[in-house]
């Protein structure tokens, strides 16, 4: 039926729920007391491995590689996968015990996709191992980067290398002791066609030249231990064979990272929002203000019943979004794909914000994952391109196919 | 597919969708133009009946009745028949010219629900071919009515007849010419148990003592020719057989109209909110203002895309609630219940108004239809029940299923 | 002391409150039941001229004229009569009993600061007397009027007259039995400077070539006696000595009508808004639900404490563009002219909005005022520009004055 | 005149602004960079002693003690200060540079009003030099402390002592190595009447039981070197003297620390939204996306429109809360109090949030100190109580004046 789980997923998905309650929420807010120490800046929990490794024997991994990319692919569809997602996703660093998390999903994709068989043997296996991490190197600090034609870093053909000189940030991961490689995306035409100038090429992090200037904080967060960084690339020479699919290519490749990419970073904040809303539910049936319960009071009511519905309404939209770029692709699902961007990391926001206020002081320290979800949730307003440009090409797109529908 | 249409609402869609384009769209204003105008109160427009009549020749009729209720029900599912509900809704006045129009609508599930073959016969049949319309007198001036356990009107059994006395107000559909009957809903044992107080009877309305003391107006407007009427009822005497279903049963007969009614209800703002878009994409196309089409202006652009995710996700949430009915009936998709009632008025209204700035003086007055679906989807923020009374309720069982998920 | 109202206007200010709990309250809805409906269209009510009179010999008459136009004027700066106009306009129709109703209010500022002593003799005396009403035609629905470059109506001299012809609508007042005139602004040289093409003239409206085409609803309000109306102007011939101030001046005369119109205008929202918060505080220590009364609800307290801060942010806004304007002069007060414009309707609007749900069904009939304020505090986003003319203007200045403090 | 400032205020404001110029915003971010850098937690950046020795050599120093606290108050009234106080806080920091941050604002300003010449001495000279830096230790973890007679820490009279204990949290300066007592603010009397249960008593930090459990995390900030502290008190002995104003009398005192300081602490949003405001317009002057710079893009000029407005009305809010407190002292201007409570935090928040769109991915970062600000601002609508009380509190009375006047 139309809007129930098919059994596969609800038994899936009963088995990460079972995951989440016995190995991960335990650690929950353990997580963050090691990464915000900057004692332990870019270092794992100690117990992080040992999860990790559970989830492996567990055969919860890479559950988010849709089904097409055998033989890597667990099966799923994207339409299954993501109601999975969500509740991986109720704490945001569980995505890394089960190998579905940023930014070495869609790079992950990439490679999958797009990789020589060559390239697959050497990077995309242990990444899909869990062995070693990525991370994705495309916003520039000079530029409106969320116009990938305004991109400046140069990357130039020189014999058998490609050698790359310019400037990135917001290159995260780059900090994760197991970080080994970036997709790095530049210029080797500048005189192309406005889409063509672009390419993508694999640079390993330690090819000399790479230079990690600075860790850039994200509303406060170092977000250790993958972080973001701002990196000079200076003469940066590589082999030509690690160029993907091929020069002038980029914004393709670009784009297709987005697919199932940006439905499983929507879900994420569905299942973060929940998060938030569950703990809320708890929080105000046990604290006592003013002579009654928070619970009774009609205000904490109305939030909680707006953050139901805002859950609820962006939850279905992930999931049709995940449906329709199963049966059309991503073209067909460009807009739900712009639709999730600018509604799921606002909602979550929203939700965070509502069930801070509802804990008080609780609410904003370090004694409950939710001024974590909050920065996060407000930093994806940004992140990939701020709403404003995804507003711009939706209402666009809008226009065009209501006006004339015979041209959407 | 999931959320993809069957190939047979697509195909009862697209006759929905041409009978609007050929029919409907040509008199969308000219509805307004005769409803408006005082000289012409309580009476349908001329071209209104013939109508109807096309309508009901191309079979385009009742199909709000989900097909549980043979043989009157043409057969559809309630998720079958949401998005052709969204069709007939863009032009709010259309919905009566399938016969599925609000308050018949819900009045026509009732009957088919609980009432005997008699009063099947007398009542539900003429309402199913369109031939008589009816209201619904639930809401006294005197009590705050979203609560129903407060209502005053007395229904008092004296020998073959009930005797009924009291006052009523918000009694929609009352002034139609064609209005025969109302549904009413009273107290019949001020002693039982609280949701046993409660009946349900059907009063011709032209039984001697109901008397419509006068015409209510929905923020300005008279909603001619149903109307609201504020009604005295004084000694009005109906034979005993008019109760339905039995005496203290008017609770669970007036939580039964709220099933399938609800979500037709919310699936109304979601063809009305999709009007204003289509309206507002074209206008701006059009509109040049300050040395460029107002299409080109990223505040339009971000109004529009605003508008688009939020009437997606209503239209969502709606399906979902149909969806729900469907498989687990009224109670298990309560929650779907009080979500579409939160949402989809206030988003409706969201959406009118920002259609409307984009019409400047032409949006705000009877050039086009946003002004009366601005009017409207506002006054369905109370109609039903104030949002409040729905967000509390939807608040204080989501805490319940939070905290103790093994209650929910 | 700053913030602290001057004895003078202390003592006029009570005794405008004392006339409106004498005279105006006990009339509040009865105005609207006549005028609303359409056998009285285009009256006042029977009781409104009294009314109006005994204002008069009260000496509360037209005191919204500034203390510079002697000897017309009572005396008051306009930070003086802010406080008082926010009194009279808790009864939106109660600012004509005291001759300080638009559009008048602007027509005869415009006739005495910059009118001949003829047209002062002609159109002002009777208008301050209260004998006749006016009309401004400046609105054509042809073209984004909120550009009044865009302006198209003509107006050509030919020999000792001027020849009009064009069209507009929103002409607000002309329905008004005792509207005499309208001032037009048109085109006299559309090859002038873009600034320079328009001028105003005083149109008597019994001039041959005047057709009121039709009425204009506002958001489904005529807006009796006084409506709004689109008309033609065909070869509309008057005399040249109607011009005002001269060829090209219209653009100037259009910003001067904007000076204490646009704080007056928005203080009328504030005394509405403030109206609504009075009835909503009453309403819900009246009203009980759900067992306890509204007034405890911490939904309630938290809408009121939201309006209450709104109402007095927007309050001191106004009073800050009417001091401004006493001190610097219109030019110097043409941020908080903007800010006062984009703030004040829409506070209103949300102020009513709260408060219309407060009354459930009662607050959307006739049966309080607030269906009306919540009208025409929506209208009024709309006219005199729509919010986001002003928005785009404001916002450009204030990054001129922002980034070059020396160039504002 | 009313709005306008008087000279001397706008020679001192220039004075500051002068300071702000030369001294302030060269440090602006290398401040952050220091203190957010774990290596130098709770220590102050260098360059910052010899700052405010310049300040104080400038006399720029303690101008927030209003003129009643002779001899140590620089003579300025609250409405004096206030304007002044807005420029000192565009960036947050340098508050303390001319002493007048907080806590020890509020701190001193109870020493000063409350204190014995003794504890004048002893404490209030030292805190008016900067030699010393003081916290206010109220909020309880295991309580809703917003409701202040939940308050369980102990102060119990022993002998020529009070024997305090008890646990504590959001202590907020606690960390700063200048910091030698806290103002703790605790229950002598559990039996007596609920609000002169409360003592408050000053707690020299070196005292035995006294322990800093941790330090919290708001929003991801440590908000070094002051900092927020949870700590332990057992057993902690202090001389009786050291108690303030008398047994009972706590509640009283919070009430007091509660004047100036409330709307200082509102002028301090005002300050830091204007800076986001300032930076903002640079910003969309700067930057070029999709073809055009920012500026021209009208949803950015609306943004701008809408903060300036917003903030402009939050400005006139707090100077008239200051101006009301000069006049008729803290009883009369509690309902400003409340306002500027509810407003302040949350428009900052807003103005701030809308900048950090504007500058993409650096307005997340420490390249600007909109991030900071974003989360000072937000933490701030829990700090003090969350907004929720604060509206609960002024929706209530103002409830009670509306309906019944002649009580306010």
């Amino acid at each position: 039926m139309a809007f129930e789980l098919s059994d596969k997923v609800k038994t899936l998905r009963f088995q990460v729920e079972q995951f989440m309650e016995e190995h991960v929420y335990p650690h929950e807010l353990e997580y963050y007391t090691w990464t915000d120490d900057h004692e332990h800046l870019w270092t794992y929990p100690p117990f992080f491995e040992a999860l990790r490794r559970k989830a492996k024997d567990a055969g919860i991994w890479n559950w988010f590689l849709p089904a097409e990319y055998e033989p890597w692919s667990p099966g799923l569809s994207n339409y299954e996968f993501a109601p999975i997602m969500e509740v991986m996703s109720k704490v945001p660093w569980a995505q890394e015990v089960f190998n579905c998390s940023a930014p070495d999903r869609g790079n992950m994709e990439v490679l999958a996709r797009y990789g020589t068989p060559e390239q697959q043997e050497r990077w995309l296996v242990p990444l899909l191992e869990g062995e070693i991490r990525s991370a994705f190197a495309m916003t520039e600090p000079g530029v409106a980067s969320s116009d990938a034609t305004n991109l400046e870093c140069q990357i130039r053909r020189d014999g058998d290398h490609y050698v790359i000189n310019g400037r990135k940030w917001w290159t995260s991961n780059i900090f994760n002791p197991k970080c080994k490689l970036m997709l790095l995306m530049g210029v080797t035409d500048p005189n192309a066609e406005r889409h063509a100038r672009q390419s993508t090429i694999i640079v390993p992090i330690d090819t000399p030249g790479v230079e990690i200037v600075r860790p850039l904080f994200a509303l406060g967060h170092y977000d250790s231990p993958g972080g973001h960084g701002e990196v000079q690339l200076t003469d940066v020479r590589v082999p030509a064979e690690n160029l993907i699919l091929g020069e002038g290519r980029g914004f393709e490749i670009a784009q297709g990272r987005l697919g199932p990419g940006r439905f499983q970073y929507a879900m994420m904040f569905v299942g973060m929002a929940e998060r938030c809303l569950e703990l809320m539910c708890q929080r105000v049936t046990e604290r006592v203000a003013f002579g009654e319960p928070l619970a009774d009071k009609t205000s904490i009511q109305h939030d909680i019943a707006r953050s139901r519905a805002e859950i609820e309404q962006c939850r279905l939209l992930v999931l049709a979004a995940a449906d329709t770029m199963d049966r059309e692709g991503l073209k067909g699902a460009r807009n739900y794909v712009s639709m999730v961007k600018i509604v799921a990391p606002a909602m979550c926001n929203t939700v965070a914000d509502r069930a801070m206020q509802s804990f008080g002081g609780k609410g904003v320290c370090q004694d409950t994952p939710i001024a974590q979800i909050h920065a996060l949730s407000r930093f994806c307003r940004i992140a990939d391109g701020p709403d404003e440009v995804h507003m711009s090409q939706l209402g666009k797109r809008t226009i065009g196919e209501r006006v004339a529908p015979g041209r959407a």
